[in-house]
């Protein structure tokens, strides 16, 4: 035996890195577009911003970058405790680019920070099939990502990841809510379950309130296993909404949009209204998903509580022109989007009034 | 007593998320240029990427995004020891803007992910003064962040930050090393110390092996507080950089660079070498700062897992044509930087060749 100390006994793998990033290569390379320029062993992502060649040029005249970053809460000891580790992926790129997409923005590409106890090859690169579908689906690029691993920091199995992305908007085409007014029609979305956020109280309900095991088949959720329910991953409204706005070039009938996530519909909506204006919610407008009325009976939670949480089955609005709102709405339910007309814009003080 | 649960019983304060974003604000808005776009409740971060004002006006005519994300590893332990966060943020910034630097990038905008037991605003608040100062020195803006409360994730007092940085280089200027060419010289930049990697051995050395306490002081670090020592922030190497690269505009004297971090200058300084080249570098060359001594002699380390795991001394390198490397080296000392002449390339396969 050396007596030399060695990286390796001070609890950190090399070795193992590089496994990973073998592992995860096919992944991320499914999710590169001909924008993506290759730079295998850089020190960085690159991306060409716009293409000369003609057929594909599509010059911004006067391009604004949008930046978000996010992580998924405690939604990861989710994926700890079922052990599934592919899906999380997916909603960390959901927390981002939905909320770039708030702006009219559209995601160009996307980056991935990983931290782990140990660096299992096999979880890791699930992690990463994970984020790399969810950019597939968010027509992104997954330009690079960072893998660290840190003993000291994260218990056994457990885990965090951040999300970064980045978009693209032209300057007259950012969406700032200053064009929402009287009358308008809020247009709400479906949620997939809880997305990313509420998970603390969540959980808190599940497993100490209830003392459930993550395995355990609900009768209240149609029999599914808890888990399953718990780890639905968030949906990404990237291709239905960039497909609506491009629908209207010059018409400027989306007004507002906003990104249902902690806060709620209350914490959220707001941050799209003018200062005048109320948006006045319908509660019982759209159908709920059963794990909100299972969280709040098994609690029990408050009413007013869960709807300061959790999405309550809205994960994304709309505030759109009235003589549009119809249209807009078959449009999106034709791309395959659940549509709700939830509510109205009415004069106010910038808040929401749930009904 | 309410037998209603609150989010706040479970855990997770939003208030306090509210006090922190107020106390950040100051530090977040001193890092804004003219190019940011006030978006103060948005949903995203909005960067513009171009000026149209003719007074500003630097177009870039085939311009690449490059994107960078790192953590800082286990520093963040040295911080939470020390109960002094106001430095980690600069480090968090270092790692991803002096990667992108590497390909000739300059830094546009970066955005923090800050992960916490329990939010305290005026802890975040120091930590996000060190991403602000970070950011300052790299001539970028703190675009956005996200400030997550994880108590099942992070212990008491533990945390975590990733950081993600985006910039730009013109097409054509992009810095790959296929330039790199037998009688290349060598110019190494002096590190400020750990810079952020190894920290998992340099604490396992101190506190596991030595069993020193993080407020000693050590005769051999010349009296210096070993938490200190540790803690210095890594050395940003942006400005000098990019004031060396605008300085040659047409001539390519720059050939390729590397930011040494984990895996060292035999596991950085390859990513930019031609498969029929060598880097021969005379580890001699350089004054070694004391803590690497320190550390080699306590552990005790072996000369090669040092070289392997920590920047030894130098925490950037340069490849430049021969008939340049004095007025290179003169002009980055000019703007402040310890150079060193480490060695040369010669033909080989692709490795470094510490000598």
């Amino acid at each position: 035996m050396s007596k030399y100390i060695t990286y390796a006994q001070a609890g950190v793998g090399i070795d193992a890195g590089d496994e990973a990033v073998d592992r995860m290569r096919a992944y991320v390379t499914s999710t590169y577009g001909p924008r993506v320029i290759d730079n295998k062993d850089g020190f960085a992502g690159l991306f060409r911003l716009d293409y000369d060649e003609k057929l594909f040029k599509k010059n911004y005249r006067k391009p604004v970058l949008v930046g978000c970053t996010d992580g998924v809460g405690s939604k990861v000891q989710v994926a700890s405790m079922l052990r599934k580790y592919d899906t999380v992926g997916i909603d960390l790129v959901a927390m981002s680019v939905n909320d770039m997409l708030v702006q009219g923005a559209e995601p160009l590409f996307f980056l991935d920070y990983l931290a782990v106890h140990k660096l299992e090859p096999k979880i890791i690169a699930q992690m990463v099939k994970g984020v790399a579908q969810g950019c597939r689906l968010a027509d992104c690029a997954l330009l690079g990502g960072e893998t660290a691993e840190m003993p000291g920091t994260y218990a056994q199995d457990d885990f965090d990841m951040a999300g970064f992305a980045v978009g693209i908007v032209e300057r007259e085409k950012i969406i700032t809510g200053e064009n929402v007014r009287k009358g308008d029609v809020l247009l709400g979305l479906s949620s997939s379950g809880l997305h990313s956020n509420g998970y603390a109280l969540a959980r808190h309900v599940c497993f100490k309130v209830a003392k459930l095991e993550i395995t355990d088949t609900l009768d209240e959720l149609d029999g599914q296993m808890l888990g399953n329910v718990l780890l639905e991953p968030t949906r990404i409204y990237v291709k239905p909404i960039i497909r609506l706005l491009s629908h209207y070039k010059v018409k400027r009938v989306v007004h507002g949009m906003a990104h249902i996530t902690g806060g709620g519909l209350e914490g959220n909506v707001p941050r799209m209204l003018p200062r005048n204006c109320d948006a006045v919610i319908k509660s019982d407008s759209w159908a709920r998903h059963k794990i909100f009325d299972f969280l709040q009976k098994t609690g029990p939670v408050e009413q007013g509580e869960m709807f300061k949480v959790f999405n309550m089955g809205i994960g994304y609005v709309l505030i759109v022109a009235e003589d549009f709102a119809e249209s807009i709405a078959a449009q999106l339910t034709s791309y395959g989007e659940k549509v709700y007309r939830i509510g109205r814009v009415t004069s106010g003080s910038g808040k929401v009034v749930l009904k």
